[in-house]
């Protein structure tokens, strides 16, 4: 297999973007399944598999500090990497024949799952954007679909038993697909985008009705919601379905609104932020990944989760797309972790 | 006293606004002290008296919920009515002839101790503002400087043995000016802003070197030390002459910067913020009213002054101006204290 990627991976060098138009009708082959996965932390009980679907995507990114071109990305490769330090993930994704033996070996170095990761002829779905002063909002330059135009994600049988779901932000009505296929999933996530609740909203508030967690940021919940207080936000979003809320604010931290009332947890203080791309989906990727390992929906659980989350978002934006969490190792995390606790204690 | 100040009051009543450029130069009577002052919060020793320079003034203000007419502000009387559930405070500032029984009984409530409230001929510093959408920024509609613009603070007698100072934000040549009259005491604090920070560099700089603690927002840390990273920011900061310092960041919560590390707090979450002036004002007056009565200038303490700063200020937001700080109690205080606790706690 390895030369059959390589080529094609060769063949995508220097390629100049194709048009978002272009409709791709040939067929799919199915990306034969990884190594069985293993669990990199290690825990007294066997982590609960994981399922996440989403974009891989390559990614061209200029930033203040530096830039990259077509490096691996998307929401889904972002969650997939940052759980994979947690649990056993299994990713449903559709990349182009240009996903090549590189970036197939960055999920198998991971021991993730990819019976689920489709390949289509055509292009993989690429992005570029870039990120100004503070860096706190990407601007999008491109969008190109490709192969993502006419995903629809079907599971494998050997992922029907995933007992923890993430929907990361896709069209609504392939999340709720998804959802369908796994109904006896203990915890259903969800992370959706402006884009959808503007132009999908009842669609995205059927998926909402059937999911257990959204996972979005600040001013997703405030257009969700139709409020800017997001305390209020978060009672009208909690009463739309997921009875776990969390909102990310990027460089402030994240909220956490559940049955156990609300936790806020800051953003790791770091010297410099090279490349905040896939923050928010590192951040649910730890998140999930955390309470798949821990195996219990716990008050106490979700908020550490949460310092999981912000764990590998503050790791995640260290470096230039996913390099950084790649070559973590489990005691870095385990020292961030104490570090948030250190961050945030105070004497009663 | 009563027929004085309330004769003056009603003289104000209804009148239109003064020419910003007009010149008081009619000569400065002292009001005469309040009540010697009470430690309103029980502790287990004597809290040590905290003196407070800064503006005192006449505010109206325009919300999204609502708005005021010249209503009794300024970032020491916010400071000093925060400060006073705490410790003794002691207040040095300027007031005009329109400065009637009402508001110094304000005072006298909280037995602010007002020896070093002086009245001048003319009227008292106003401000006018308006908050808009969020809320987060106030838009200035007129300053009136008024008997402010004169002032030079002495300090009475009976205030040189003050073991904590606050010079909140004025003229840097100001806040020397009146450092330089207690240079034994035992933590000095100053907050500035942007106007200050272009205008009078050098003087601003002059008086960091000579204080212990800086607070300021988020915007103006920026500013002063030209740097966008707060990690970075606060380095630089310290690295000017205040050993600590806290970055308020609004709806966002507070960072401390001191030799143990940084601590990281959200603000409080409410249902609706009425108005958002002297939230700042009123974080400073918990956080030096904590550390006076605490009287210990340990990491454990300025964390906790952290919390109390916090505190207060989602009080002093809850109502227009200072009613809510002005009709709290201990137990309301120590009540959000322990909400904060569990808003930040998560298992180790």
């Amino acid at each position: 297999m390895g030369n059959r990627w390589k080529a094609v991976s060769a063949e995508h060098e220097g390629e100049a973007t194709v048009d978002l138009e272009t409709k791709i009708q040939k067929p799919k082959t199915r990306i034969p399944p990884a190594p069985s996965p293993q669990p990199l932390v290690p825990s007294p009980r066997a982590p609960a598999p994981l399922l996440v679907v989403g974009t891989v995507a390559f990614d061209s990114i200029r930033t203040p500090h530096g830039e990259a071109e077509n490096i691996l990305g998307g929401a889904a490769s972002y969650f997939a990497v940052a759980a994979s330090w947690f649990a056993p993930v299994r990713i449903v994704a559709v990349v182009g024949e240009d996903f090549g033996e590189a970036e197939l070996g960055v999920f198998q170095e991971r021991a993730i799952d990819t019976a689920g990761l489709v390949r289509a002829a055509g292009k993989t779905f690429h992005w570029s954007g870039e990120y100004l002063g503070d860096m706190n909002e990407a601007r999008t330059l491109e969008t190109q679909l490709n192969v993502f135009e006419q995903f629809s994600p079907r599971l494998p049988g050997s992922y029907l038993d995933s007992d923890f779901v993430f929907l990361a932000n896709i069209d609504p009505v392939l999340q709720l697909h998804v959802l369908r296929q796994i109904p006896k999933a203990r915890l259903a996530g969800l992370d959706s985008m402006n884009y959808w609740i503007k132009g999908k909203p009842e669609e995205l508030k059927k998926a909402l009705a059937e999911v257990d967690l959204l996972v979005i940021n600040e001013t997703e919940a405030r257009m969700l919601s139709g409020v800017s207080n997001l305390k209020k936000a978060a009672e009208l979003i909690r009463g739309m379905g997921p009875r776990t809320l969390v909102i990310k604010r990027g460089e402030h931290g994240a909220m956490l609104f559940s049955q156990g009332g609300i936790f806020s947890a800051p953003a790791f203080p770091l010297d410099q932020v090279h490349d905040p791309t896939g923050a928010g989906d590192s951040f649910a990727g730890g998140f999930m990944g955390h309470l798949a390992k821990a195996g219990e929906l716990s008050d106490a659980q979700f908020r550490r989760a949460v310092i999981y989350g912000s764990v590998m978002a503050s790791y995640a934006v260290e470096e230039f797309g996913l390099a950084r969490l790649l070559r973590l190792t489990p005691e870095e995390i385990e020292i961030r972790y104490r570090e948030f606790k250190k961050l945030m204690h105070f004497d009663a």
